[in-house]
């Protein structure tokens, strides 16, 4: 049996799954990236933790021959295997995780993308992009990430670094972010950005909401879609504004590689239509006339948390 | 000997030439774009200029194999071969010019792109790109367009219409553009939008400038490029505010497909330090670290006028 490591590294949780050539995620282990706060600490748990889930998976499906292991994560650089500035890791600078890894691990192959590279890829082989050869995939979670299919190929540019469409500036002198730059589309239509936004509203507006009961920490951008879903005005209004911003730089974008469809990914996204209803109003209004109606906005298919995993596990897999 | 005729489409000329497969025009003619309302009389017109030339080009260089007719036009879709509601012609709507063409002239070979993508084109197979396999082509005309590379090849996105960068939005209710919407960078960075900040330079500024001598309508962005060169302070601000805007729009385009440079092509641009110095300042200021640093911005080194048209032959010669 053949079976590979995909590894979602998010802002919040690093995520560890055994997948095999079906694109089915068999095992998972996941722990905190935001306790680490140095490269080399973060390689010792993650080489731990796959250990012991190859271990464990092994104990299950008897023996296994290991592909690889395949790395998503934030500002991951394909072309060298590192992770450079990331702006939502609490390891900074330049952290080579694949000569990390390779000390640590005893695997033929270890690769590593940027997290959206990886989820697009995912999508491409085992979710809704599979009849794509043009497409852009957009992973809403910390961050807002991106991964771009040219062609039947994965953008990477010159430097490994293509697809960082959350840096895009939306909102001139708007909310500060991470790199002391204003008005990123990511401090908008990330969860992270759609909870500012709430809290923004509430500001605006005053009143009640329905989230009054819980612990304002614990608050996600997943509970205001849903409660957007279920009516919540302020809720509602906080989709709204995130949905025609995002349409509004999905229209941008498109002018540069002109993809078929932009594929949504995220917590915020699984409550449809509260957020994907006026991001295609706003996509439409503001595309210029020859790209109007062509172009679609879909939820993508892979289950949530999966898309990731499955994604990094097809880099080394294929 | 073997040529193919490149034909470079322009919102105010159309301009033709024959081209050898060593990238030398040998024979030019041109005509006025502008004085034509209606795709077919357009190309009955084209077909005429075409058919007198290769007829010149013959009498001088002896029988000739044409490989074929090349087009570079604004909205030109590759795909499909038409014209497709071009902001910049005063025919709307969609021009089939390769179907019309067909009809009325005897080659083997017609094809058409957008006439910024045939200047990539150009750009790659005979000028300052060749070693590039990432880059992204500007050319500063009437509108500011733009053709990508990605991997050595011209990405065309999913319809043809990829690399439309001029319609990006740098200035919320900025300037109004032909599609009904404002603020869109050809508005300010091409040379047009050039003469457009010019005067608006003299409305803020009051005085006397440089070109006070010259009637209005006769004043061209190459003419206020020039006088910034020679020191003008009202066009050396009009050319500043212009690479201000301009670098950060391609330092929002750099986080899409992460070229290892940006081509700068087109008649304001051969001023050279007075447009490439604060556009170079404004790309370095407004990119995210992992992104400083590492792309270049180089002027075009095709001669004015020809990257067009060798582009749109190399369509065909190739």
């Amino acid at each position: 049996m053949i079976a590979s490591i995909g590894v979602d590294i998010g802002g919040t949780n690093t995520c560890i799954g055994v997948v095999t050539p079906d694109g089915v995620v068999h095992d998972r282990a996941q722990f905190r990236t935001d306790e680490y706060i140095d490269g080399a600490a973060f390689a010792d748990r993650l080489a731990e933790v796959v250990r012991a889930l190859m271990t464990c998976h092994m104990a299950k499906a008897g023996k296994c021959d290991w592909a690889g292991l395949g790395i998503g994560a934030p500002n991951g650089n394909y072309l060298n295997g590192s992770i450079e500035e990331p702006p939502n890791l609490r390891f900074k600078g330049m952290t080579p995780l694949v000569a990390l890894l390779t000390g640590r691990l005893d695997l033929a192959k270890i690769e590593l993308t940027n997290d959206a590279n990886a989820a697009a890829i995912g999508e491409k082989i085992f979710g809704a992009a599979k009849d794509y050869a043009d497409f852009i995939m957009i992973t809403l979670g910390t961050g807002l990430g991106s991964g771009i299919f040219v062609n039947n190929q994965l953008v990477y540019g010159h430097d490994g670094f293509a697809g960082e469409l959350g840096h895009i500036s939306v909102i001139p002198d708007g909310r500060y972010c991470g790199f002391g730059r204003r008005g990123s589309l990511e401090n908008y239509c990330s969860a992270t950005g759609i909870r500012r936004t709430y809290f923004e509203m509430i500001a605006q507006r005053g009143g009640k909401t329905s989230l009054d009961h819980k612990p304002m920490g614990e608050i996600t951008a997943k509970d205001i879609a849903d409660e957007a879903y279920a009516g919540d005005p302020i809720a509602q209004a906080t989709m709204d504004f995130t949905g025609r911003l995002l349409g509004e730089a999905l229209a941008s974008t498109a002018l540069v590689t002109s993809p078929a469809a932009f594929f949504l990914f995220g917590g915020p996204v699984q409550a449809g239509d509260v957020l994907l209803k006026p991001t295609r109003i706003s996509f439409e209004k503001h595309l210029i006339p020859p790209f109007k109606n062509k172009i679609k906005i879909i939820e993508s298919a892979l289950p949530l948390g999966d898309a990731a995993i499955i994604g990094a596990a097809a880099l080394v897999a294929s």
